[in-house]
């Protein structure tokens, strides 16, 4: 019999009405000869809800009661899907965090989980039982309740898979899969079938926003196949694997992610000496400023310069902070352009492919759009252009690729 | 140091400006030099919104999940308390009935309290820290949350302060002590400043309900001092303690206790043979109805008159069940009135001191009121009248009693 571990975020559970047909969804499932462990988060507002709250009797609220707070709002979900699942007749049996040992480290807010002891979610499930765990939340070895930080619920629900080498971690949100791009900005995108984790994390972190991209590290690391589906519509949705198992039906490339909250900094001339990289980066990092793409060209003259960008809510700080290395560094010179966006072109199928650099750098000269920078890794290549070209330059790509 | 567990039910903690001013209250005690362990209920009208959800999506919510669900209102309480009073500078801790280990039975809604493992609690007492334990919950042996049924916090609170030895047990709630009667009904009642387990417990079960019964008795095996006080204004409250303590300034009569709820029936000229009082109990007490007073006189020709009184919702049923045991008793005829109610004088000084029943007596015939029925027990005597004499007879014996 196969086991899935299926997980609900927020809006798939939102109010009773939706929590009722979560549960025959569910009962569907148990029928047709499925065991069932399922995950999920608060309701939808919950959450905010109970911040306000803290808000209201503390300014900076302590970290340890903000998580025995928080974690009342799965323990409330947790609680009302069994009753809606005994209701129709499949038993069922909720655990928080704390109760079914979802151990953490301390570190209040954002805990990581250090292990799972799945013996009471087997002896259930070998009962006959639905089990559904309160997702977001554990125990750390004192005993105090924490918090994996928002979005948690996607790593409770993967690593409940990997604790119980479950056949497959189904992620129910609102929207029926991973697309080859953004359906707002190109209405040809198409759903994938399936996706291997490394392109899945390229994509989620390149602005896809569908999975916590925690939860598809932790899938990869254990070979949990993870598989993204609506919970208010039918459908396969997306399937999130090794690359092992669909290398026969690669495709080249899977689909092309975009960003469009980039700034891009540069430093000219920087005497190029050993060391000079780290005493860029360093400050930026020190500021709590996170880099993406990092390029450095080697001048003529003794000199490098060196580009990077950053979220556009970083720019002004970091280039102030650039702007002191220059004279420290004895840098010529400090440009900034917030006006930009970033396009990708994923798939693990272009390293045994050539020509897809070039084919990406035609569809865009045609378009008349001006590449700014360029960086790649190996199922990937990013460039970076003025924003007004995002959209034209997604669809030209979306087109050359033939993704429809 | 003096070691107080302080109790705040819902309304004391109704809303975010509450629980601050709570926390304001606790921090003075803190700094008067009291060691302090807070038990506090649901935020009022939590409970009822987490039943009505629950009613959303299930017609009879499992017992077990009710528990789960209802058990997050205190859990949000003593979060949002202990960042309040981390706010205000007074280092403080809080536990779920499970992490601090209230281990109880497994009847869920209703669960009663086994034991406490108090050792985490004093270790942060030791530390310095206020604690602030969830009321009304608890956890059985197999890690199920449970709850105590409704009010159980009070119970939570005295069973804490038995574990603790604390030197008190203070009640905080919207009245500011027990009073000689409901002051709505006479307006020269006075708070009693003290008043004995024993005493307090005819005075619950009898209609002042400041207290929950199962946590009075709960105090009184222990030796748990119980303190009532209001949580919105200062004062010394009531004090309930074991007798020995306050013998010297016992006064004859603590208070008067009424209830109008109730109903009277008779069964005339049953056969008086061994086994009639069962016979007439048992169906009673089958159809789920409890009996208050129950007394019986023997006539002169061989058979008896039985007399009780019900709570006034189940006269119909009792009247219903008693007509068919009449038959089947031989009885002669069953009489019934639901326009009674009951007056009690409650007092250990009653004991000592003789006379205190013509007292009584005499002062409601000087009002003209007829006393049905009587029924006395060492330290309680209550007469059933007309309820529409209800107030004059409480108003005539507070004053005959000179309770003002």
């Amino acid at each position: 019999m196969a086991l899935i571990v299926q997980k609900y975020g927020g809006t798939s559970v939102g109010t009773p009405e939706r929590i009722k047909s979560v549960a025959a969804r569910i009962k569907r499932c148990r029928d047709q000869g499925q065991e069932i462990v399922v995950v999920v988060s608060a309701m939808s507002g919950e959450t905010n809800r109970l911040l306000a709250l803290s808000r209201e009797v503390s300014s900076h609220p302590v970290p340890r009661e903000l998580d025995v707070l928080l974690s009342t709002g799965e323990q409330v979900t947790i609680a009302l899907l069994c009753m809606a699942l005994n209701e129709l007749g499949c038993e069922a049996r909720s655990y928080t965090g704390a109760q079914v040992h979802i151990r953490t480290d301390s570190v209040f807010n954002k805990a990581r989980i250090l292990e799972i002891e799945e013996q009471k979610v087997r002896d259930d499930i070998a009962q006959g039982r639905v089990v559904v765990v309160a997702g977001f939340q554990g125990v750390d070895q004192c005993g105090n309740i924490t918090t994996l930080g928002r979005g948690g619920s996607d790593t409770t629900a993967v690593a409940l898979a990997a604790a119980l080498e479950a056949d497959e971690c189904q992620i129910y949100t609102d929207v029926d899969g991973v697309y080859t791009t953004d359906p707002r900005v190109v209405p040809q995108a198409r759903r994938l079938a399936r996706i291997t984790f490394e392109e899945m994390l390229e994509m989620a972190s390149l602005g896809s926003k569908v999975l916590q991209i925690r939860a598809v590290e932790f899938a990869g690391k254990y070979g949990v196949p993870l598989r993204v589906l609506s919970s208010f519509e039918e459908g396969e949705g997306t399937l999130i694997t090794k690359e092992e198992e669909q290398q026969m039906e690669r495709a080249v490339i899977s689909g092309i992610a975009f960003n469009r909250d980039e700034a891009k900094l540069t430093i000219l001339g920087v005497p190029d000496q050993p060391g000079v990289a780290y005493r860029i980066v360093g400050p930026i990092g020190d500021a709590n400023i996170e880099l993406d793409m990092i390029i450095q060209n080697v001048g003529a003259d003794g000199t490098t310069d060196f580009t990077f960008t950053v979220h556009r809510s970083d720019y002004e700080k970091a280039l102030d902070i650039l702007r002191q290395l220059a004279d420290d560094l004895g840098a010529r010179e400090v440009e900034g352009d917030d006006k930009i966006a970033k396009i990708s072109l994923v798939g693990v199928g272009m390293r045994s492919h050539a020509g897809i650099a070039s084919t990406m750098f035609q569809a865009l000269a045609e378009e008349g759009i001006n590449i700014r920078m360029i960086s790649t890794s190996e199922i990937k290549i990013s460039v970076v252009v003025d924003d007004k070209y995002l959209e034209l330059g997604v669809r030209a790509l979306h087109s050359a690729f033939q993704l429809e």
